[in-house]
């Protein structure tokens, strides 16, 4: 376990909905001696914490704190992003300005990183409904960022210690997911988890997995045509650039995987890359954003606002998702101390 | 462990392709003292099966076993149903010859089933082509049972210990899933999948959960409708016979079912269903026929003419679909009983 350096920039962590799980499982992160691994700061609302620290019975020193100070483990350092009134604040019952808050957390994290305050994102969970009070059009935290750090395209990757899985195709319907694979995208996605697996993840000579669309990857085109039309001349444009291989039969890749033979497989839509990833890693799984120029990780989990509150909410995933950001940062740094 | 009882009928396990891993299978199966919870046959070719124990030096007291023969676990009892020259078959090369011996054994099995003298089938595995070399026009096994035994109508289960996952759609594109789901076919599904739970795996009052089609089992909506006009209405219907939730979402369900929540998921699709199930049971699962009058379960692999006749075959599959089969008979029999 590496030691806690009080002048390295902090991890930003946004506190997310502020009536929902966001402050209890903040609380909890820096409750627990693991915070020790990595300096972090929250970027949230003080007085909201404050409460629900004593509403919960969880014992945090929370402080202000101002770019350039230590981080040294102490104190809960909290960037005063919004004063809300406690007072006001429902659970599960977000308002226009407990949304504004939290939106704004987003934003003043991403600048607080910008300006090389801090060195990566870790966000707490936000409802769609959230951001729709705000104001703002966008259908997600992830789209959200994409425009506050003008990145062209980003992907969603899920990373445990045994699975890394990243998604072609996200939130559609099943049935629409064929029409909207193109060749263009699929290498895209290739390529962008070659660059993230050697790059984030300090792998020199990754080993990417394509997996196909149809049962037994279209068994030579006799249940659809996508592996070959698509999927095989992505693959072969992605081949130049590092080892990648498929489009393998949907349900044996992820047990190869598993079994140590790739380091991250493509997953053509959601539930094909969720259903196994979830499976092995419900409990500590991480979302990574591919393509952002900040380093940016997620809670693999909603604001759930039916538990807000009760006390019932583990920072597990939270825990799990601020390591991975500090780690993909320290091999992002190694490789530029490397290369330079 | 229940001792064999040598009176009991028979499983009849039918010997599959002659040039496949079949043969050896069956042989490593008999050689493993495993065999004497379960008696058992082989309906296949006496000559070919001693031509491989002697070529993969696997010991056999392979002899001719005839209809009420007690089994006696000296001896590997085989119904001789062809008399191929054991010379002329080539590992991995199938021919006409080999592909209607191959046809014969499952007609035979099926006739000494129907005949009382047997009292399940356990098939070793075929492939498409030595359908096709024999002149039927089945486009696999289940089908040829089906055809057989006059079943109207059949479904795919997939059983380990840990997991059973009934199949509404198998082998299709992707893209053609959604077209093909109807509320009549989601019900029947649903309905096979209570009765199979209740009189083959002697559960009382098993839980049923169907699983959505689309991420987030639609999210109301907003991500395709089939969980609205097609999985409620079906689900409905079915909950009037037995407990069974759903349509939930996909990447969580099987989470759940292992967990003890569900006695078997009902999955939308081929990929849906066997990537969490090749996931928990690669190496132990069977598939189950439900539909067919007589009990049915099935080696979890193909022919794999690729290693055939190299000696490097395991029987783990085939001895879990043995033992399931037993397992099968002995519920239905016990159902009978009560019921009697």
């Amino acid at each position: 376990m590496q030691a806690l350096n009080p002048k390295a920039p902090p991890v930003a962590i946004t506190m997310g909905c502020p009536v929902g799980i966001g402050p209890e499982i903040v609380l909890r992160y820096f409750s627990d001696p693991i915070r020790h691994r990595v300096p972090a700061i929250v970027v949230g609302d003080l007085g909201a914490l404050r409460a629900v620290a004593r509403q919960l019975s969880i014992e945090a020193n929370l402080q202000p704190w101002a770019p350039g100070q230590a981080i040294t483990g102490e104190v809960v350092p909290v960037w005063p992003a919004s004063a809300l009134e406690a007072a006001t604040l429902e659970w599960g019952k977000p308002d226009r300005t407990s949304s504004l808050a939290m939106t704004g957390y987003i934003e003043q994290a991403v600048d607080l990183i910008v300006q090389g305050h801090c060195s990566a994102l870790v966000t707490c969970p936000i409802a769609k409904t959230g951001l729709k009070m705000a104001g703002l059009p966008f259908p997600g935290h992830t789209e959200m960022l994409a425009h506050l750090t003008k990145a062209p395209r980003f992907r969603m990757m899920m990373a445990g210690p045994r699975l890394r899985v990243v998604l072609v195709t996200i939130h559609r319907s099943l049935a629409s997911v064929s029409g909207a694979l193109t060749e263009g995208e699929l290498f895209d996605c290739i390529r962008m988890t070659q660059q993230a697996l050697q790059r984030d993840f300090g792998l020199e000579r990754p080993r990417v997995a394509v997996a196909g669309l149809n049962p037994h990857a279209g068994e030579e085109g006799l249940f659809g045509d996508e592996e070959e039309r698509l999927i095989r001349p992505a693959l072969a444009r992605a081949a130049q650039f590092g080892r990648v291989s498929g489009p393998w039969p949907p349900d044996t890749v992820f047990y190869k995987a598993l079994a140590g033979g790739f380091d991250a497989v493509v997953a053509m839509y959601h539930d094909q890359g969720l259903i196994p990833f979830k499976l092995v890693h419900f409990e500590d799984g991480v979302n990574v954003t591919l393509g952002l120029p900040i380093v940016r990780t997620s809670v693999d989990h909603g604001t759930a606002y039916d538990i807000a509150g009760k006390g019932l909410a583990s920072p597990a995933s939270l825990t799990a998702a601020v390591d991975m950001a500090a780690s993909i940062v320290a091999n992002r740094n190694k490789a530029g101390q490397d290369n330079g």
